[in-house]
């Protein structure tokens, strides 16, 4: 291994942690980084906060935590790496065992030998295939460059209106950093009928298009941009909708994905996936052994569904750097896959998320049951304590975990929740071992029995048959929209809380509290179907049960309760006299 | 099943959880409570915030999230549980399924029949085996009574100076209540010679230690209340020390642990464990199958020692509450164990923590080591960004993860990263599998490689030789305490952050920037114990790697580095030319 030669083809993430790695392993490892961009080793998922002002500078996201800044030089000094920015890989020629490389400066080409070569050359934001996509003012913001240049158009006073196109995490990260600190008026246009498509339970995502749309920011759902035209001399836009709508706007942001960068490795006939990254084994090895490769150009095993998955992260960019780093200095780590985790803060919501959603465990042929509960991230009775929005996906037939995700205002609770999920995934945990999930307890940080094990026990019931569970989308659609005449609401909290509903939805709404319901099973109608509500679900599940004695059955029990369908937007938050939150 | 008849003997946690998750499972179950309080169904874990005043009053403690008072009357109308409070079991009889009850208003006696019987009797204070225990103004705080009657004494201002016995969790957050919102005098007296003994690791525990100081409590480890003698005609009292020394204080609350209330059920025949607690099996049986009991009156198999432990939790109970009322309902519920999960907040600092402690390892036969980290806990970028001090300890044979503990000022961020070793620790993971964890990321609420990820990475650098640690008491023994003159600390920090220890220790304190070390190796002495450090134990950890392909190998690497030192009081907080936190 002494003195091996290794070239890594890119200097963001995965590139700069596999060669320090590699470093403190063999330091007599001649590694080269090459990059066709000036700016290496950056944190791209800061980029969002920077455009905010959350973050000053683009400095800051090139620094160390003690404050340096990675440039080529500091590699030099401190990890004895030797980096060639502004210089492209062209070629790789597998028998010869060298790699083409174009100086982009100088103009002048060489060949640089290896040992064995890293190919750390990351994604590229989806073109959309649309006119105007190349007109001034039209950009994605997923590099340094770019990011400067939105921020340098923003500041310069000159936007006042902005459409971004696809309210996929970034683009919903880049609606905040446009509204919150620079007041820009923000239309978010999505394909898809919900924000966060595809990663967030319809549920959740109600509530972040909700607080979205309370924050300013306009959702345009189920529409495409058809063409982005010139508006008029001083470099206004005219974006075109499908359906028929035009938006003028000094700045359009595209936020559709992102493609793995993978012609080079192509080129060189290595082995690519169904969603065009690379094929690596768990050592991270692509088809020539000697070749590694991680990071957003790579396929991944998703630990739920076993299949090979694109999902780009700077975090499991990291990681694969570190088990390549170890490979390669003849050890034998392995990067099994992942379980999908998240997390992201939209204007005040923090949201996480592992596993998977319960639309996509249905298209991966799992029995999945979707679970939403709502209760306090800390001790009903501390002061500091907010509700945390939790939905859980788990398979009927197995009982297993499938997916957990969440919201709320305190970002770090709901995280840390995930966190315990996202920890048990790959073992394959069942229902009940979420149930006894031993969650850090005392009053300032969790409840005695938490969310988290509320959540198992709420599945529990549910499949159990003692729950029968109605999403808050479902309310909506049938109580809301439909009106529909054979479905009576029957609400089981206190008359105060009642009040303005049954004021409201007339003879819809019913009220018996459920301290009373025991001796009023006579006022409860036997020809409807009860929707029954409480605040988060609890009470009225109690109900469902104390109905079930009485022998009526035809009831359901509304997920998240009156906090759910608030949140959601479902029902108005006009009520003065509501108290409490967890019941 | 219907109609059987159950009696539960405590009506604080565990007793109430059975009855409502039974009566949902089989309504027509007849269920009593007995309790020979008046207080029933309250959050005892939140005394210390009631006492402090972050909860406003009792009632919030016995009130569900949705403001009802959880009273007999609510249980009955709302549960269809009967309870008796002020009503005492004196006696079981096995043969005859009965329980003797007196009722401590009327002195009326009777036998209640049950199918099955539920032993939820908790646990009470230890009582100190002194002189004085006795006298007014001593006094534990583990029920409503003596929570009230010791807020009461507080808030008549006659409280200017208190002493607590016992350094564990309850004296920690008694010493905040009494301290923060009272600013009363509070002496914390502690047999063993750190706070929370037996529960946090020592790098830890001095952190703790150090905050309770810089708050104002003042600590005397090592040391045990030989007597407690009144003081004066006022009521104060003098508390007498060994070693010596006399107190004079307005209030004495005792905090020596709890002992499990077994008595009832030891006379019955059922059968104890070595802790005294009653033994059960999985389904929470005791000795006679019809018999169950739960809380804080029984033994837990600790499911990372495989021992019998006597683990009190409000958080257990509730969910092994659920368990027996499953089992009673006819179900097969199992609760396997705990894995010792915990958290508390004292004054600023919120601590979690999971697992065993590297000395509980040792004692255990672990071939246990210790790992330290120090690691912000969000991108480092990121503008609210705090550290976190996290302690891992793992099994060298194995590679098995032991336990995690962790704390900072983003108390929920520290949980959070808890929970995920919480919630694996039953799986018995490894090294590796910490290593790749997915801790959900973006740059609010995580780093792109973790501190849970950056613990495992550091513990296998240990294991592998490559990293030699040191711990921060072990620098504060031979730098600081015995200034061994074999021993220099190199610092790999920049000039600045270095200069005001150079100038404090003199030719003791060399510092080469680690960017420089390099160029710089004939500087570095060959003759002596070279102590590395920088501001977290990273630029350190590289620059050891560094100094071997010099073949300088008397180093070790100073774990959690300057910010750990000066954290634990190692090192005075002074330099203001220092920057930055991470490296």
């Amino acid at each position: 291994m002494n003195g091996k030669k290794v070239v890594i083809i890119g200097g963001v993430a995965l590139g700069p942690k596999t060669a320090c790695r590699l470093k403190r392993l063999v330091p007599e490892a001649e590694v080269v980084i090459i990059d066709q961009d000036e700016y290496i080793s950056y944190g791209g998922c800061g980029i969002p906060y920077f455009i905010s002002g959350d973050v000053n500078s683009v400095q800051d996201l090139m620094s160390t935590s003690f404050h340096m800044l990675r440039t080529p030089q500091f590699f030099q000094d401190v990890k004895d790496v030797k980096v060639r920015s502004r210089t492209r890989a062209t070629a790789i020629d597998r028998e010869k065992r060298t790699v083409r490389i174009l100086d982009l400066t100088s103009g002048a080409e060489e060949d640089l030998p290896y040992d064995h070569l890293v190919i750390a050359t990351g994604s590229t934001p989806a073109r959309l295939p649309i006119p105007g996509v190349d007109l001034p003012g039209v950009t994605s913001v997923t590099n340094l460059h770019s990011a400067m240049a939105v921020k340098d158009r923003i500041s310069s006073g000159k936007v006042d209106r902005a459409v971004i196109v696809g309210a996929g995490a970034i683009g919903c990260e880049m609606a905040e950093a446009l509204g919150d600190l620079w007041g820009i008026e923000t239309h978010l246009v999505e394909i898809a009928d919900q924000v966060l498509p595809g990663i967030l339970a319809p549920s959740l995502a109600a509530i972040v298009k909700k607080h979205l749309e309370q924050k300013g920011v306009r959702f345009l759902p189920g529409r495409r941009v058809a063409a982005i035209r010139p508006g008029d001399e001083e470099g206004r836009l005219e974006v075109e909708l499908t359906p028929d709508e035009t938006i003028r706007a000094e700045l359009v942001i595209t936020a559709a994905g992102v493609r793995p960068n993978c012609e080079l490795a192509k080129k060189a006939g290595l082995v690519t996936g169904a969603s065009g990254a690379l094929v690596v084994n768990k050592m991270l090895q692509t088809s020539d052994p000697r070749i590694f490769a991680g990071g957003d150009c790579i396929e991944i095993s998703h630990l739920i569904t076993g299949k090979s998955v694109f999902f780009p992260q700077g975090s499991l960019a990291n990681r694969q750097g570190r088990v390549i780093g170890t490979n390669i200095a003849g050890g034998c780590a392995k990067f099994e896959g992942t379980v999908g985790s998240f997390s992201m803060k939209i204007f005040d919501l923090g949201i996480a998320s592992a596993g998977i959603t319960p639309q996509a465990a249905i298209q991966n042929g799992f029995d999945a049951q979707s679970v939403l509960v709502v209760q306090a991230d800390r001790a009903h009775f501390y002061p500091t304590q907010d509700l945390i929005y939790f939905q859980l996906t788990v398979d009927r037939k197995t009982r297993r975990i499938l997916g957990a995700q969440a919201l709320g205002a305190n970002g770090d609770a709901v995280a840390g929740r995930i966190n315990a999920i996202a920890a048990i995934l790959p073992f394959r945990p069942t229902i009940e071992e979420l149930s006894n999930l031993e969650i850090a307890y005392s009053p300032p940080f969790a409840s005695a029995l938490d969310v988290v094990n509320a959540a198992a026990n709420t599945a529990e019931n549910i499949l159990e048959g003692l729950n029968r569970p109605m999403e808050p989308a479902e309310f909506e659609r049938c109580f809301i929209d439909e009106q529909d005449a054979d479905c009576l609401c029957l609400d089981v909290r206190s008359a105060a809380n009642a009040a303005p509903f049954v004021k409201r939805y007339g003879s819809r709404w019913l009220n018996i509290p459920q301290e009373t319901l025991g001796t009023r099973m006579d006022e409860v109608p036997k020809d409807k179907r009860l929707l029954l509500v409480c605040n988060s679900g609890v009470r009225s599940y109690e109900a469902m049960r104390q109905l079930e004695t009485a022998a009526i059955t035809n009831t359901v029990n509304v997920q998240g309760g009156v906090a759910a369908l608030k949140k959601t937007g479902a029902l108005p938050e006009t009520s003065e006299g509501e108290k409490g939150q967890n019941g």
